[in-house]
């Protein structure tokens, strides 16, 4: 028998209410996805959680015990998110130092995206929230998520997939669940995430692979107007893999001939990792 | 017999794991002081509690049904600390619309003050964290609180009783866990929070306060240097009431008579609620 969920080991799907990261958001967390028992992109997912977790200074969970828990509650196809937080502790932000870290691994169902979506491009909009600056949080996947709430809320409509988010100097950061890549002549760029934003391990998968086929790939800071004249935009995270984008308000992309061979890579990727 | 802690009513202190206060901090908590079985401050406190639920778009809990949750809680003496999150709900961003709030209503023990602090002021520090730009938070006091952990969590001298949070223009905005007001020639200002800051409700009593009393109190932008030039400053927030500062850095303070007639103030303001 399987869980669909374990919390520190038990399959109670609860946590206490004194527990920092439901006071605080104290906490960081991942997103991946199971393929026959095999959790995808494992070796970097597995990086950001570390590196997450050492920016708010928590004890990251071992790589064996985690993975034994993903195959618990994942033992075929599935989402896992894997939780972390600092645990329960007294009222008030100190850290008393005695926390026990809250680890959370937890089953979801796959997400029903057509697969059409990956091979037509996706229609994206811009979101009029303007993502705050806090180089302490950049780049890490933390529970303070409530930007990313506001900015998918923004919009309704399904046939949007996705919402791009910029900062207050006019720099696009990503997508409210997603990096995005732009492609000009042929070299990739990817937006510098050290003021704000979170570092998908999709998008360190491709700012890898890029290296590995000899494709410059820039990480750097990218403006709305550069993004409008690229020859091509993609989107990436663990569930969507790489999505191209096809409509962005009223500039169209037609062929994504950049954005097909990564996927391409990213599908050898992760046949080669089994 | 009473519980310390309900949750949605029932007394187990837990929430699911699928609650969007865990997943995203998306919620929003207050925290107060009951004494003799009453909540003070409490016309302000459950008005900054509606007012930051219907900033996250949130349905606030009804004021009959959480007082009666607190009387149950802290029938006498005690910190009490309402959260109220968005609810469970599935993986990702989008609110479904469909979300039953999650209400927390918890007893706390009353916070170790000596009572020599409010009357011989505080020691405090700078904090070196920079308080980042969020127009859509300002001024909420939602679960996204990783910035008060980084800041509390850069000194562990106890005789340190606060750090004080500048934003990226170098404008004061509050301490860690409280209000700041400055006393210039008599006239009291405090920071302006429509870009970042949390607004207490003692915060917002002092204004009152000080309106009633004929005593001029600006809500406008600070700078450091004008804070270390005023006649007094003092901190302000439900638990510790008003605490004048006599120390910060280098820069001390003897002399608080417009403080201590403020903290008179709210001692007359809560026996007269009574």
């Amino acid at each position: 028998m399987t869980a669909a969920v374990l919390v520190n080991g038990s399959p109670d799907p609860v946590v206490s209410i004194h527990d920092r990261g439901l006071a605080f958001g104290d906490g960081v967390f991942r997103t991946l996805l199971v393929r026959a028992g095999r959790p995808l992109n494992w070796e970097r997912q597995y990086r950001r959680l570390v590196h997450d977790c050492v920016a708010l200074a928590l004890t990251p969970p071992g790589e064996h015990a985690l993975l034994g828990e993903i195959a618990a509650v994942a033992p075929q196809e599935a989402v896992v998110k894997i939780t972390v937080t600092r645990g329960a502790g007294p009222r008030g932000y100190a850290i008393a130092g005695g926390e026990t870290p809250t680890r959370v691994v937890a089953a979801h169902p796959l997400p029903d995206y057509p697969e059409a979506l990956a091979r037509e491009g996706v229609h994206v909009r811009w979101c009029e929230l303007v993502l705050g600056e806090q180089p302490r949080l950049a780049g890490v996947k933390s529970l303070n998520r409530l930007e990313s709430v506001f900015a998918r809320s923004e919009w309704d409509d399904p046939g949007i997939r996705e919402g791009l988010l910029c900062d207050a100097a006019g720099c696009v950061i990503g997508g409210t669940m997603s990096n995005v890549f732009i492609v000009l002549a042929g070299a990739l760029a990817t937006p510098e995430l050290s003021r704000c934003g979170v570092a998908g391990a999709q998008r360190e998968r491709i700012i890898d692979l890029a290296r590995d086929a000899g494709v410059s790939c820039e990480v750097r800071d990218i403006g709305v107007e550069e993004l409008g004249r690229a020859d091509e935009v993609f989107l990436t995270n663990s569930l969507m893999g790489l999505w191209p984008v096809s409509k962005l308000d009223d500039r169209e992309w037609t062929r994504f001939p950049v954005a097909d061979r990564f996927r391409e890579r990213i599908a050898d990727d992760d046949s080669r990792a089994a």
